[in-house]
């Protein structure tokens, strides 16, 4: 199988209501379209959600990283190439290419996923599972962004709370992880968005909310255009953790 | 033209982060896929958004009442047809039917939309604009639904309040219209999603709100499987109104 077959493409266009008020894609309808990527490019080859739920297995998303020149914009056709880069025993690494209506290399993403019994909630070993057949997946194309980094937030102060609702809630009962990006990017100001716009943004999940589960945020200003959060439940568990570095506009983007 | 030339269709899949905690698509997902249908629609046949708003025209939602046998479920494919059946001084029809995978209908909706513009907000003369080329669209494919009906709340108790967030803003720096149906569905525990399931969905879309605008919501239950809603800004005015009936889930929907 050549490199070329390993790579998946997904078109999508932004939708009139899928992109905020400066007529740029959201990030959370991006980390959609990147999300559907993986998992119809892993269905179509047989290690998808839909084949893994028959035999009691799911792929869990532990760290998305995304880095952009520019969004796309309202009713802008866009592409996105995702390929498997790594498989580790417990984990596998997932790379993106984002491509905007030119052909032309918008922005980059990774993501590291687990394979978890939904019985025992362990992880399974990538490696057993399928014969290894997601190893003749890897590829090695280029995905010039850094790897998820490790985020930390010390700030103890609580900027703001909120009670997952009926819409938050995904398939699997649990808050459904583009929620997440929303309601971390609902903690800024709408000013910030008319000036700036977000370079990388980073999620890291590490544990799943539930319906009711009363979601405190806390924020790290690392600097004026660096922002580290954390959400955590009641009992001060981690829920997840995130990074976003905005940039000032300049005519192109 | 014949009529089956003036109805367009619009194909798409519930992806796995548009349906909710029983695998069905939801409510808000279906409205944006209806919403876009019309707009594509309308952009194809030169008289949508993407062509106004050079001539500092836009359209304006007025109702959309969706009913339904039962929603796509995660990863169904679905089709939505959608047509003109009226047009009006100042208003237009637009209907629209829903399929399921195998060609089945398993619901409609009906829409109004009238057309304004942008620099004085006032409504437009439809049978003056475009020399009336949307006239030549009037189709008379049956839609089986009522039509949206008259909406109106007494309950003066305050159910919920919720702050416009940058998320919620569209491109017109106004709330957006799919982020209404979703804040209304939260107004009810998620319960009530479990036993039961969205019948008919209406949406009377009154005023704008804007960025930072504390919404109230208010809710009379008309009876245990209809209810009422009605969202006020801060200084009383109404921006929209909806009404939900459910109906007890069998076991095909």
């Amino acid at each position: 199988m050549t490199d070329k077959n390993k790579i998946a493409r997904y078109k999508a266009i932004a939708e009139p209501f899928h992109v905020d008020f400066t007529g740029r894609l959201t990030m959370g309808v991006l980390g959609n379209h990147i999300l559907n990527s993986a998992g119809f490019h892993a269905n179509d080859r047989g290690f998808g959600i839909a084949n893994l739920n028959h035999a009691n297995y799911t792929w869990v998303l532990s760290r998305l990283a995304v880095e952009l020149d520019e969004m796309p914009h309202q009713y802008e056709e866009f592409t996105i190439d995702t390929w498997v880069e790594n498989v580790y025993r417990l984990f596998t690494d997932r790379n993106f290419s984002i491509s905007n209506s030119e052909g032309k290399k918008i922005g980059y993403a990774r993501s590291v996923w687990a394979m978890i019994n939904l019985e025992t909630r362990k992880p399974a070993d990538l490696f057993v599972l399928h014969g290894d057949s997601i190893s003749e997946y890897v590829c090695d194309e280029p995905c010039p962004i850094e790897k998820p980094s490790r985020i930390k937030v010390t700030n103890q102060e609580c900027i703001g709370k909120y009670v997952a609702k009926y819409s938050d809630i995904d398939v699997n009962g649990h808050f459904n992880s583009i929620r997440y990006i929303e309601h971390i990017l609902d903690l800024f100001p709408i000013e910030i968005y008319k000036e700036k716009r977000i370079r990388r943004f980073e999620m890291a999940y590490v544990a799943e909310s539930y319906y009711g589960d009363e979601l405190s945020f806390y924020r790290d200003e690392v600097n004026s255009d660096e922002y580290q959060i954390e959400i955590r439940k009641e009992n001060g568990e981690v829920v997840c953790r995130s990074k976003l570095i905005f940039e000032t506009k300049n005519k192109f983007n």
